[in-house]
């Protein structure tokens, strides 16, 4: 498996990697494990969506949310190990969904984020994924995705 | 500890371990971490309680479902690891409830779940745990479990 | 680094360790992780401030609120490890923001807890962060915090 090879076939390129705009950091290693904080729908440093799901934002936008929520936080582990061919699964994602108060299909938007890691490595890229809604993002975002990698030996670029 | 021993003694057997229904993996393991993918009240692929705590769902039920979604956890870990001897401990959970906007009791829904966890392991079974209130759950299901368990050495059995 | 003398010279006095007031544990150590269970703004088990951000409470007040939860995590942490100097790094926190439907100013709040980590142990201390919104939590406090730690070796007292 090569991500990044991958992507390219896919004709994705990874946005820059969000820098941290309040007091944390955008990836934390501890042993094998990369934390990546909150990400969402962000591209350069602009929002691309706002608004709750069943209400100003429609299952399909919100998909394309998550979906560059998990290419930004495959920015920030690209940024922190140098390739992407380091990591080694995903272990574990939250998603949460800005919903409004009737609207039950996080499963269907947190898909956008884990259907292109498993575009990427395969099961290996699934998550035990949690998703959930709430009533309000940061920055009144559609979804934030917190995910957590595992680390291992990068193999050599084929 | 036998943990299945002990759920023979307390008359309960384990769902069928639910299977994803959307692009996650209900567990992954990483090191001595088994993480397992959100849970909610589901028994043989059917919903057993919707709405939000303080509106249509009862402390009472809610108790009971966040109960049963540990034990669709524990099926799910059973069925990754063989058998449920081999959980050292619960190290962390997150319960959501999806609560009316003044509901406050979410430590009360949340005991559902980390009591059962107290009888099959003692206080080993006890996580750190976070409950929280979101406005709405996926399914429109009153609780979801977030559960990370520690894999030891399974003991031979007694 | 060492955190206890930056408390002092800071003129903060860590409060009490919050006892669990239902069925988990405060703190799990797994590995080299410390799972802290959640904390909000409680001093000598009495809760310093209620009701949700955007409505009763202000960004500052829910700023303190949140550097409340942190030394409450803090108190824990000490309490198992026996010192803060074992801590080696913040890995991962989730901050869970009480907030009117149309507050999104979540990461200002939750810098209430990451300021005090960054006035601790530098960068070292700054986790990877979600800051999310919810509708309620336990207590009708404004906010819940989540960390987990690192633990390292505790050097030698200076």
């Amino acid at each position: 498996m090569d991500p990044e090879a991958r992507l390219r076939e896919l004709g994705i390129a990874l946005p820059s990697p969000p820098k941290p705009y309040a007091s944390y950091r955008t990836s934390v290693r501890s042993g094998d494990l990369l934390y990546i904080a909150g990400q969402g729908p962000v591209r350069d440093g602009v929002v691309t969506v706002r608004g709750k799901v069943g209400e100003r934002v429609s299952i399909g936008e919100a998909y394309e949310a998550a979906k560059l929520s998990a290419l930004n936080a495959l920015a920030i582990a690209q940024q922190h190990l140098g390739t992407l061919r380091a990591v080694k699964r995903a272990v574990r994602a939250t998603v949460y969904v800005a919903s409004a108060k009737d609207f039950t299909e996080q499963p269907r938007v947190a898909d956008g984020a884990t259907d292109l890691l498993r575009e990427l490595w395969g099961e290996e890229g699934l998550p035990a994924r949690a998703a959930v809604g709430v009533n309000v993002l940061p920055l009144d975002i559609p979804v934030e995705l917190e995910l957590t990698l595992e680390v291992g030996q990068a193999p050599a670029k084929p």
